[in-house]
């Protein structure tokens, strides 16, 4: 049984925050990453939690990534916008972007931000949520490293690549979804070696291209992405955008340039924000999203059918109360980081 | 053994003008279907091919359809313009909207096109590709009636609700994906249970909610999306993007209002449009397009692994000179609809 200890939401923060600054992670950065990593302790998603902040600090102390790098925003056109991250990590980047995306995205209807040369180690649903938020439509996407073999193929070669979406709703939080184009994440498959379980059919192949229920032997050889061919036609188009379009790295290229410090990997972030007023004639912002609302209703008029969001919301009511858990063993680390 | 009759491309255009302007159909929607019908049988889709112009024609008679709608053409914002097809087919309001969606992503390098009020029995992947020949990436959806369930349910609600998306290549056709939101296109399922066949796990479930090989009772029941879970948060997505963000109807509306007469149902299409050299800081297209290819490169080194239009492309390169074939029942069908 794991030892377990108990943190409001504020001590996760400040603890993320002190591990960080402790090792050289300068404050703009060091907030920016807190703050990203409390929004999943609070919203239960524990693999993008508090877990992470011991890779953030390795890849600070190899010197790969720079640890108090000044973003630089630039527009590219009028409905586009670049946030350069100077080789530091993406939460701050994408914070600065966030404004002048929105900005865009109100002017003109659609927008797009491209962040390129920056460490990517979150979650994707927090940056769409933030712009459903404010009333905007949100999409984003990100390569990570190769992991998943390509249609027909049986190497690595694409990222877990996920892909988020935010709709706006009234009087609540965004509906979001943020899913990998990988069957499985790959800390999924990492779990289930750790605990001696097979793997379900379908998450990997082995390096002979077999399919295979060993998690070791995926691991070893490639993951597949969901639903067969279809899947790996999405993880291709996150390919392209989060990497030519925007001028930066592939997958396959970040896993070459990386030095496997147990950091993030560098590459680019594609997002695109909308607002739904200017996709309509009347621009009747409140009829649209309550129109919205009738197709949800469907949704959960049916047994056993729930909307995407709803697992995180649901935690997100209980942890600013309850707290979180986290194990012994991990808040002993973070602690002894904070020390420096 | 079905009798086949051998067309060529021309013969394909002129036999679906011929029935579509016998049966009232006006010369520019007439010319924008035959188009696009003829596209698909060039690239051997013979479930968009000829095959579908009874359909067609059937909610001509119905009155269902406008066939000599003119549709309408309108900025909503700097980067958005919106067709309204009038009630009219989508061909030829997409035809419409082509040019000032391009423009509009060549000034702003992100632009948006909303088709809305027109009926869609047509691929996507012409559209996109188009954009992608003028050197544009492209994105598509649409959604259709209900056939398919949503996460955890066991009723129909989303359409099979396909998307594409097109990049574009130097001295080459764009690379192209168009794929349903469902595990199989409807016509697949029915093409099984005319042929007496069992349909694959996965794909579809019975009217009570269980898993069933039987096409009759997937078809009776409903269908699966691709990959789980993951497929139907597309699929939701494409409800949002072809229905409340741009004021058109759900699925399951287009269902209720739709007269069942054989034809295609009324909904909206959402496109955008991104000009590649305005995402990035050079400006530099032709190194951008060059770089893409180091990836297609790294699939195409794989054993076993194509680039999803590969099938297509190739048959392209065959019709022009060998002509396509038809069961000669269709011929005869198509030869007398042009008769009046």
């Amino acid at each position: 049984m794991v030892e377990l200890t108990r943190l409001t939401l504020d001590e996760v923060h400040h603890l993320a925050l002190r591990a960080l600054q402790a090792n050289g992670v300068s404050e703009d950065h060091a907030t920016a990453i807190a703050d990203t990593v409390t929004a999943a302790e609070r919203d239960d998603c524990k693999s993008h939690g508090l877990f992470r902040i011991p890779g953030y600090i390795l890849s600070v102390r190899s010197g790969k990534v720079t640890p108090d790098a000044v973003p630089e925003v630039r527009e590219l056109a009028p409905a586009v916008v670049q946030v350069d991250g100077k080789n530091g990590f993406a939460p701050l980047a994408l914070r600065v972007g966030r404004a002048p995306l929105a900005e865009k995205a109100r002017q003109q209807g659609i927008a797009a931000l491209a962040v390129t040369n920056a460490y990517h180690f979150a979650a994707l649903w927090p940056e769409v949520e933030a712009l459903g938020e404010m009333g905007l439509v949100g999409f984003a996407c990100v390569s990570t490293m190769s992991y998943v073999a390509p249609a027909g193929g049986v190497k690595p070669l694409y990222g877990t690549n996920p892909m988020a979406f935010a709709w706006p709703r009234a009087d609540r939080p965004p509906l979001v979804f943020d899913q990998a184009s990988s069957a499985s994440a790959r800390g999924e498959i990492m779990l289930h070696e750790r605990d001696g379980h097979a793997i379900p059919e379908g998450w990997g192949i082995d390096a002979q291209g077999q399919p295979t229920t060993d998690p070791a032997a995926a691991l070893a050889g490639a993951q597949l992405p969901f639903g067969g061919y279809k899947g790996a036609a999405i993880a291709l188009m996150i390919e392209l955008l989060a990497g030519a379009l925007i001028g930066d790295v592939f997958s396959f290229e970040a896993t070459e340039i990386d030095t496997q410090d147990g950091g993030p990997s560098i590459g680019g972030e594609w997002m695109i924000a909308i607002d739904p007023a200017r996709c309509i004639g009347s621009g009747d912002r409140q009829a649209q999203l309550a129109y919205a609302e009738t197709l949800f209703a469907k949704i959960l008029q049916q047994d056993g059918a729930r909307l995407p969001s709803d697992r995180r919301y649901a935690a997100r009511l209980r942890t600013p109360t309850e707290g979180i858990t986290i194990p012994q063993t991990l808040y002993d680390e973070l602690h002894a980081l904070g020390n420096g």
